[in-house]
């Protein structure tokens, strides 16, 4: 029997406090993390609230968990205690669906989630299907490549789903914890970068994460300015966004890309197919993607922008979450 | 001077009459075609009661040609009197323009059209420029591959654009003139191959066509009961139709591409980020990808389902395109 030492709200947008459970004997596919740190994502605060109906009480969030495998299943092939890995969005999924054995986990039918399924990184330790549990290449940080893990997956997904290459014009839409990290995916990538942003606030952070233009929407003509331009825009904002400006400003074949929530896309037809463009869409990456990703950051010393708290501040960092367009917060274990 | 004896309408929604009318000089880069057959698009409908606000009057329909070289200019590489061509709904396209110099013609922001730019094929003969007087394989009838040229191209298209494999699940929205040429294309291709319509009434013909399954959409339940199926399903119709029940039946990573011009697409976007999916569009094919086609249909034998009128007897032959969902409609030059 493991004890684990955790922070959670007992009811939707309580605070959270000092929580003990015990989990069961580890699965043979099951590893144990002893967590260094955990990002704060804005999905933890959604979770908190309960705004998508699906969260069970008393909640324990994180999944941008960096940590250290303190005990490994009897069938886990790759990992042993020691072992310094990631986990993020995803804890497990079945492994043999035709998703799975193509590669493609995370659109596992049966897929389940760090904080949905279980109790996640708000804790001393935290327990995964050793496929989610991803090796961390020794140049990157501790304190801030959680949020690789989730944020960082989301938009770097799209690049490898495209084939993405670095003679392409691309564009970020909304420049906060996603936005931030695609900017630097796409500078390292080798592709001409825009940000797109609403005011001029976040100019110069912009162009110090890797945009080499920016495009402030609200100003006037701003967006018909670009026209023709993109062959891939990334839209990590949640909002309704003028939908055909932003397909008037693809080129032709050209993609917009949604990893936000949006409630909806609302497009006329026309347009795209005279332009053969797209609309599409992706959650976070599969196993190989992530791993990917992993070594694109070592490679190019990616990381993200992060303020961290102890985590026994953890009220403390939700109410910055909540107040302030921090990039990325980060909890450390005391 | 080269003398055109065509059928025009004089004003919008009029008769066809006789009109004849005078080429100018054939410049460099042109060809003159004698026309053996045209068929009738629903767009020369549309064209003629200038829905588009584009027509131009006298107005001379037909861009689904086959016919035979007759003059080419003095640049003309590739063609020479006394060939067997095809002509679609492009007549010309720059030829310099990055989307031409890569081999997308179609995307061309110069191209013009058939009966849009010049008058079309409803005469015995049309002019355009050499790259869109498609060769003709030998095996290919004159009465029947008029409309390949150009509803047979819209659905081949995205074929080649997703990169389709035989071992997909492809979908057909629309069982008319053009969903009958795409059941044919994808039943050849190796798809499994499934028809959606409103009700059963083209069940058989469908099935005729190469489709194995049929969904007659207006019955309960049949869009759910193949939720999750399709890689790729092909929208030929220009309605709007239930999109999210569509995006629904799409399997993870599936794409929902529409050729018809509904008026918007509106979507939820949550399901299409958790499945990976998208929505994607496309005009015309390219050059090649025209001739890619040609070769397609001589190998596999697809000829286009046609009911045939003497040119001579246009104006009966739109009184059956209004009235009756004929396949496609084929006039013969008398």
């Amino acid at each position: 029997m493991t004890t684990v030492k955790s922070f959670a709200a007992m009811e939707a947008a309580a605070p959270f406090q000092e929580y003990e459970y015990d989990l069961p004997e580890l699965a043979p596919e099951q590893v144990d993390i002893k967590v260094e740190s955990c990002g704060i994502c804005h999905s933890d605060l959604s979770m908190l609230n309960n705004d998508w109906e699906m969260s069970i009480y008393p909640f324990v969030g994180g999944h941008e968990v960096i940590g250290v495998v303190e005990a490994v299943g009897e069938s886990v092939p790759n990992l042993q205690a020691g072992d310094r890995v990631g986990l993020g969005w995803n804890s497990r999924s079945c492994m043999h669906c035709d998703q799975c054995v193509s590669g493609n986990q995370n659109l596992c039918a049966e897929a389940e989630g760090t904080i949905t399924h279980q109790h996640g990184g708000f804790a001393d330790r935290v327990r995964c299907h050793w496929g989610w549990a991803l090796p961390l290449p020794d140049s990157l940080d501790s304190a801030t490549s959680g949020p690789l893990l989730c944020g960082g997956i989301t938009v770097f997904n799209p690049m490898v789903q495209h084939n993405l290459s670095p003679t392409s014009r691309v564009g970020v839409v909304g420049i906060g914890g996603l936005g931030h990290m695609a900017l630097m995916f796409l500078k390292a990538w080798g592709c001409e970068v825009t940000a797109f942003s609403r005011s001029r606030s976040k100019e110069e952070s912009a162009r110090g994460f890797g945009a080499h233009e920016y495009v402030a929407t609200e100003e006037d003509g701003a967006l018909e300015s670009v026209a023709g331009k993109f062959d891939l825009i990334i839209n990590t904002t949640n909002v309704e966004l003028p939908w055909d400006a932003y397909i008037n400003a693809l080129a032709p074949q050209g993609v917009l890309h949604t990893v936000g929530a949006a409630p909806k896309v609302e497009a006329a037809v026309f347009p795209m197919i005279i332009g053969q463009k797209s609309l599409s869409s992706s959650p976070l990456g599969s196993i190989a993607t992530t791993r990917t990703m992993l070594e694109f950051c070592a490679r190019h010393q990616i990381a993200p922008k992060t303020e961290t708290f102890p985590m026994s501040d953890i009220n403390e960092a939700f109410e910055k979450l909540r107040s302030s367009p921090a990039h990325r917060i980060v909890l450390l274990n005391d």
